[in-house]
């Protein structure tokens, strides 16, 4: 393979729709071994007592925006430009994020371990 | 494994140095199948005839900043939120480069072509 793959279309901090009722998850790159998407979250905190449990890593960076992680035993803010890496199977939910403005995230799922 | 990592030290859009006599390589995550780093590069277009010629494919994503980025037969601009993935062995150079600004990079390397 020698083709350069480039979605024209898609500038991860742009073509944001201006009416967002749920979060929008775009996959940017599925490679062999992980996965890369965008996604745009914009007042989309988690439902009270809802927990993500992952059975893949994410590795997550805010682009843009802001918000909280809350694991079981803290909670994290990230702000534009700031990473974090979950581990597989750590819970987790967005306890806050902007409702000013889109928070935009670029998350790295891997190494499935079910 | 259950461990949250997080280099709290670095915002990947922060702690720039002031000068930059080269390009700045830091490495976020390395996985088995893939290595995540962020690349600042100030005024350091590739030299000419340089092409990189790298044995892993590379998804880079611009973060902050311009750059064009020439291949054998096109150059491609790239501004602040789009990406581009380039196969392993697609030689390419930095043809040119925000000098007034830092450009800030995300590259991710995958899938040893060796």
């Amino acid at each position: 393979m020698n083709h350069i793959q480039r979605p024209t279309s898609i500038n991860v901090l742009a073509n944001l729709p201006s009416n967002l009722p749920n979060e929008l998850f775009t996959t940017l790159l599925e490679a062999d071994q992980f996965r890369i998407e965008r996604i745009v979250s914009h007042g989309h905190a988690s439902p009270e007592d809802f927990w993500y449990d992952q059975d893949q890593n994410e590795w997550v960076l805010v682009l843009k925006g802001a918000a909280k992680l809350q694991f079981e035993d803290n909670i994290m803010t990230l702000n534009a430009g700031e990473f974090v890496n979950i581990p597989a199977h750590t819970k987790h939910r967005v306890a806050w994020i902007t409702v000013d403005e889109p928070t935009i995230w670029l998350a790295i799922y891997y190494g499935d371990a079910k």
